[in-house]
Formats: C-alpha cells, sequence, structure tokens
C-alpha cells in the first residue's frame, strides 16, 4: 500500500478526489494484480479495486475487491460519491470512449490528468523492481557474450535476433516489451549492420532498421553481416515484468581505424553522461552536458539518428515499460534521484561508415551511476 | 486509394467534414507505410498524409505527404480549413492527450466517433490482405504438425511453445501479435495442458494460462504434459501484418471416453457454426444458433470459458489485429459478407477433464466458409 499512499499524497496536493486507474499494467504496479477493471483511489477512504477479469482465478488480497461485471456497478459500492468532483485520471493512455463510459457513472467529475505525477512515481524503484532489472541485465551479458560466439558473415541480422532471443526466453525472459505510448512498438532486437544501422523508422529510437515487413518496418532483416562494418545489437528483456535495455557495436575482423576513431568519440560522450548521472542532475542537464560534448568533438549532427530522424532522447528510464521516466533530454527538468533506473544509449550515426552505439541500463545510486550490464564496452572484434 | 474513397463515402454520409486517422497501424492500412503522424481525409478535397517520422526513409508516394515536426505546423497546409467543423475519430483508441494536441489546432470541431466505420471496412478484406492471412494459415498448420512430433511427457507448455515459435519465425512470422484494445495483450501461442487448460486471465479469451510471471500471467507456464489430458495449442501466426489464429486439442497416450464424448459435442457446436458462416447471416445468429446447440447439449454453461469468466463471443475477426470485427456473439448484428475473415474458437471447458478446444480461421465466400487452416480438426492423439 505504499505506493497507493504515495499517489494519495500527490493528488491531496493537487485537490483531486479521487484518482482512477484503469490499466492493467498499472493496476499490477499498484495492487499486484494484472486485472481488467478499475482502481479507485479515493483521497479520503480506502482504495478499492473493481475486477471485471478474471473472477475465478485468485487473487492477492492487498486491497478491498469487489468483481464487476458492467462499470455501471461501481456505483453500488458505499463510497462516499457526494465528494467526488475532482477526477485524475491518466490522459496519455486514457481513451476517449473510456472517459465517455466513465462520466456516464460520474457526470459531475472534472477530469485532469495525473499522468506526470504517477510515471514520476513509478521512476523511483524498489528493491525487488530493481532486483529484476539486474537479473534481466545479466540475460544481457550472457546474450552478449553469446552473439560474439555466433557472429559470423554466414548469418543475418535476423538469423542471429531468433538465436538470441530463443536462448533469451529459456533463460527467463518473459518475451513482451511494452511501451506507454501506444502508437510505438518495438520487439526483442535491433540487429543492424552496415547501412541498415542508418535507417530510421516510425519508432522514437534512434535506430529503425529494414525489418522483413512493410507492417512492421524494424529491427533485424535478412541481410547478412560483413567484414569490417559496424553491427549494432541493441537488446531489451524483460525479466518478471521488467525490462534491462543495452547495445553493443560489433565488428567481423579488422576494425577500420576511422570506425575507432568514432568510437572514441562515442565513448567520450558515453563518459560525459556517465558522470553527471547523479542525484540532483536534471535529465536535462545531464543531456545537454553530453550534447556539449557531442558538438566540441564536431559529431552533434550525427548524434542520435541520422538527419530530420535524430531522436530528442539520449536515454530514457526503464521499468515495467521502455519508454519510463526520466527522458535524459532537453526540457525534461525532473531531477534524477536515487533508484532510478535509466537507460543510457548514445549513438553516432556517420553516414559512411555507418553507426557505433552503446548503451547500458544504469541505476542511480548516492555514489553515482551502476551499470546493470558488465559486458565490455569497447567495439568487440569478432 | 480504393480504402479511402470508401471513408470518404461513409463520412459524407454521417456528416462529416474530415476524418483524421492518428494510428500508425491505419496509416498502413490506409496508405501502405507506416508512419508516425496523422493522416487528413478531408471529405471536399485530397487526402494529406501528415509524417512526424520517419523522414529520411523512402515511403510510398501513393497521395499527397507533408513532413512536420509539430502538429501545429498543419495549419499551415492549404487546406479549407474553415468548412471543417465535424471532424471523425477513432475514440476507442485516442487517447485524450492526442485529442487536446488536435483541439488546439482545430478548436471548433466537433468530434465524432468513427470507430465503427473503419473497423466495419477493415473488416471486409481484398485479395492481398487474404494472400497473408492464407499464408499465416499455412505457417499454423506446419506448426501442428510439428507439435505432434515434439510433445512428448518430458516437455513443459513453455518448452514447446518456445521451439514452435522459433521455427514459426524462421519461417516468416513477424512476431508481433497486435491487438487494438490497448489494455488488452497477448503472445504468440496459448499452450496449456491439464488444470491449466481452465486457468482464465486478464485477456479477453476463453482460455488465460498461468504463464511464468505475476506480470504477463497468461500462456504457457512450467508445467509438464502429462498422459491422457487435453493439451490445448491456441497459436497466432502473423505473415507480413496478417493474422491467422487456430486451435487444436492433442493428447498423450489413450484419450479418456469421456474426453471424446465432450469433443463430440465440441464438434456439433463447431459444424453448427461453420453451416451458418454464409454471407447475409449476422454475427449474432451465428453465435446464437451455437449457443442453442450447446444448450441442446447440455454444455452450455461450461462452454466459452469457465464460470464467471466465460467469454461472450465465438469467434472474431482477424487481420492487422486479432480483435477485428466481426465478433461472433450476441448483439453483434452486423450482416456477414464475402471476404470477412473470421476465427471461430468454440471451447468446453469441463471442471475435471479439462478442456477440448478447436479453432479455424476461416473466409467467408458465397459458397460458405473456407477454412484456413487445413490440419486435421479431430483430438490428435500422440
Amino acid at each position: 500500500m505504499e505506493r497507493i499512499d504515495k499517489i494519495k499524497s500527490i493528488i491531496g496536493q493537487k485537490g483531486i478526489d479521487l484518482a482512477i486507474i484503469h490499466n492493467p499494467l498499472e493496476i499490477f504496479y499498484f495492487t499486484g494484480n494484472m486485472v481488467q477493471g478499475m482502481l479507485f483511489i479515493p483521497l479520503e477512504e480506502d482504495p478499492v479495486l473493481f475486477i471485471r477479469r478474471p473472477k475465478e482465478r485468485p487473487i492477492k488480497k492487498t486491497l478491498t475487491y469487489q468483481y464487476i461485471d458492467r462499470l455501471g456497478e461501481i456505483l453500488s459500492y458505499p463510497l462516499s460519491w457526494k465528494n467526488i468532483k475532482q477526477i485524475g485520471v491518466e490522459k496519455d493512455i486514457m481513451t476517449l470512449s473510456m472517459l465517455e463510459r466513465i462520466k456516464k457513472i460520474l457526470p459531475h467529475g472534472k477530469f485532469e490528468d495525473i499522468s506526470l505525477e504517477i510515471r514520476s512515481l513509478r521512476m523511483i524503484k524498489d528493491k525487488e523492481e530493481i532486483n529484476k532489472i539486474q537479473k534481466a541485465g545479466k540475460i544481457i551479458d550472457s546474450l552478449f557474450a553469446k552473439a560474439k560466439d555466433l557472429i559470423n558473415e554466414g548469418i543475418t541480422e535476423r538469423g542471429l535476433a531468433l538465436e538470441l532471443e530463443y536462448i533469451s526466453k529459456q533463460m527467463g525472459n518473459i518475451g513482451i516489451y511494452r511501451m506507454r505510448n501506444k502508437d510505438n512498438e518495438t520487439s526483442f532486437a535491433h540487429i543492424l549492420s552496415g547501412a541498415n544501422t542508418l535507417v530510421s523508422s516510425y519508432l522514437d529510437a534512434p535506430t529503425g532498421g529494414m525489418g522483413i515487413s512493410s507492417a512492421f518496418p524494424q529491427g533485424p532483416s535478412h541481410r547478412k553481416f560483413k567484414k569490417g562494418e559496424p553491427i549494432g545489437i541493441d537488446i531489451m528483456i524483460n525479466y518478471d515484468g521488467y525490462i534491462a535495455d543495452a547495445t553493443r557495436t560489433f565488428v567481423i575482423g579488422e576494425i577500420p581505424d576511422k570506425l575507432k576513431l568514432l568510437n572514441q568519440k562515442l565513448m567520450e560522450i558515453f563518459s560525459s553522461l556517465k558522470e553527471n548521472l547523479i542525484p540532483g542532475n536534471t535529465a536535462e542537464e545531464v543531456a545537454l552536458k553530453a550534447l556539449e560534448t557531442a558538438k566540441k568533438l564536431g559529431v552533434d549532427d550525427i548524434f542520435m539518428g541520422i538527419g530530420r530522424d535524430r531522436v530528442k532522447f539520449i536515454g530514457h528510464g526503464v521499468g515495467l515499460e521502455v519508454d519510463e521516466f526520466p527522458f535524459i533530454m532537453k526540457g525534461f527538468k525532473i531531477p534524477l534521484r536515487e533508484n532510478v533506473v535509466v537507460a543510457v544509449e548514445p549513438k553516432l550515426m556517420d553516414p559512411e561508415l555507418g553507426m557505433v552505439g552503446i548503451e547500458n541500463t544504469f541505476l542511480i545510486t548516492e555514489k553515482g551511476p551502476e551499470s546493470l550490464i558488465e559486458f565490455e564496452e569497447d567495439l568487440i572484434r569478432i
């Protein structure tokens, strides 16, 4: 109930009488139960979980709950309905249809957005959450080692991805890669090589990739790896609900000097990022310093994507979803704190050489960032 | 442009001046381009696709397009903005935040739901779409045959699922299982055995399954297959954007007589469904006749799920998503037509024996339903 107490305190400050959580993943976050229904968190009373489904499967009895078939049945619950005027909902994930249904039972409600507050709360991870992200990170370490064994000139981007995903699932990857923004979607890995490392897609990410279908034009393709070109491996693992995210760049055979030089610049930017991932700094400050370093090195125009498709963030929070707070970017002024977990992913896209990229998932501690990925950070020669 | 012309004709009848399509998958449906942005379909002018990303990747030039960074830039496009009053949006998938952003550029708009119209349009598949679903069906046929080889007492639900998914991806399954309802989510296969065939979940489906994580409590678990109990294999395949869906029930060793008897009843219900899947019948009529048959056979209380978690539908349209129109259920009064593709999945849940289930994806033709799955329909003895 600690998480619910925190939300109560936040909505109290905003003058909100009732928070409504409708998304199964967030109902899970607050109650431990992945269910369809609605979690009502009234400011002045105990929270109650209205469950539409499942009804025949045991639930964790962490709070009062009631089974419903229709939303209207909520009104029969003995809440002080008359006191409810200001209602907090998450406008970035609630649909217009759902609000219309809620308005039918709460016609006098005024609806305010509490998405920022809830995302900010979820940004700070507890021990159990950190433990799961650590375990996801360990799986990624094993996969990078495995990739080092498997990469050769005969294998395709997708061939490698299928092997690694299969292995990852045997190691406990539950294989769902959730995003909060439902107009975005992603998959297990962006394994991209040569020219494909420079292909952008509809996904808000520095890399895109060709994919194998115009209906899912991102991620690995049937392109075979070739000597001397960068092979970027960007992997997500979901361990028991929690995601870790990391990237390494591999090269078959001799690493071209120009690529080494580009990678040195990347590592300098990565160092700047790591130095600044400390409690108290805002996410914006971290980004601005990295952008400054990129500019000083003369690579700001090839940083974080290709041309007009460069993304504005250099890092993103991870947890139940892969697009959590904080975003390491200009304009994101929330200060970092202990137990924030963030994936930081500087990437340089040279129009001729292709991409060099690195990404670790970091736990922010009072001593600075602790990497949850231990695999070597340099360019990896096969 | 045929699809866009159809939407124009529909919104014209509803008195709508402009339809806005915001979802990348539906922008893909209408334009062939999977992009972030907005597709504007004005009644009186040519459609225009505003693309936020990607900008550096070639697009299919099926219509006029303009690159934008911010939504406000749309206003600089020479449309007859003054004539736009009634605006059609899809309320079941548009978020409150997105509507607020749109209202900033179209403050005088009145917003109406056109979700039913668009879903009804998408319900009728063209040749190319049918061809892709057929190919997805062929992959499922191979997987059932493979399952027959692989099932034994030593393997777990999840072990089999990982093998089949890996094989399916080698055969072209693009591995994304999209749902329109973003508060639902699913995965490659519900491979469930014995008592697990009776476990419901938050997903609106007759089966649920334990899964391996409370953060994704559905689908296969670490349970090993045992002799004489039902093993339900419900698989989805996405071939080039299009989904086919099918279920078969397997048994290791002697099939218990009671299970055979239950399966006979299931097959009778399945026959009723197939007989009625003809153009002109409403989806509701098909459902009611199947429910009548189930009642006559004395299995209506164990039909389509367990207890209070029985689902209301017996079938669902498939295509770009797995929860498309039509739903074969009471209340869904839209008539079936030629070139509708629907997965029909009668399932009987006996509290002691477990589930027997069957599912095929059918193309509706003037001659009746054509199954896109050819694998044997009976209980399969291993």
